[in-house]
């Protein structure tokens, strides 16, 4: 089983990876054969190098992360309430998501699931 | 595809239903052949009987439901943070839970899977 301090330390690394703009700390936090469906419905993206260059690309927007709630800690699972921050247009906009983080015992992340859709988007 | 609005409007009444310590009402949501897994890796209950008794024995404890944030709405699920209160043995205690109802084409609740662990538990 992974370590639940080390399941919270990797969604705190991810906010940061996210002020930083550093898409190589949030792919390090992935298991080589991760999978990432954002939002819940899309293609999923499959593998550490896919989901690194969809990391990259969702940077380009300046999105910063803010954690909403206390990180649930459940067996495998860490599953957290943030909001994504954007300001582009002359506005600020924000989405509220709910990310479920499943870890491997390496405690590396094997699967990530972001859910989220239109009734969760403001100011676009 | 089942309809947005019916799924918060679910979401809320469950809410409700604990408030008014109505397992019926809870059942009602959930499918004929629905499964809830409450916490994350304890036993899945199967099937609508065996989840209102889940619900009826859950009520006992006298627990309400708040909602901490707004409910995330993503293809066919509804997830939304809450938190659970209780007070017994002269103390309040509250556990920070998110939930995850999956939905089917007639927007009942297919799917439940409760996130929390020890590390959200508080009082107890």
């Amino acid at each position: 089983m992974p370590d639940p301090e080390k399941m919270a330390a990797a969604v705190q690394a991810y906010v940061a990876a996210f002020e930083a703009g550093d898409p190589d700390a949030v792919a390090s936090l992935y298991a080589a054969d991760c999978t990432v469906e954002d939002p819940i419905g899309t293609p999923i993206h499959r593998g550490r190098e896919t989901v690194r260059a969809f990391y990259a690309e969702s940077m380009k927007t300046g999105a910063k992360l803010k954690l909403e709630g206390p990180i649930r800690l459940a067996g495998d699972y860490a599953v957290f309430p943030f909001s994504v921050n954007l300001h582009y247009e002359g506005s600020d906009k924000r989405i509220d998501v709910i990310d479920t983080f499943k870890f491997n015992d390496d405690n590396q992340v094997v699967e990530m699931r972001a859910f989220w859709g239109p009734s969760n988007m403001h100011g676009f």
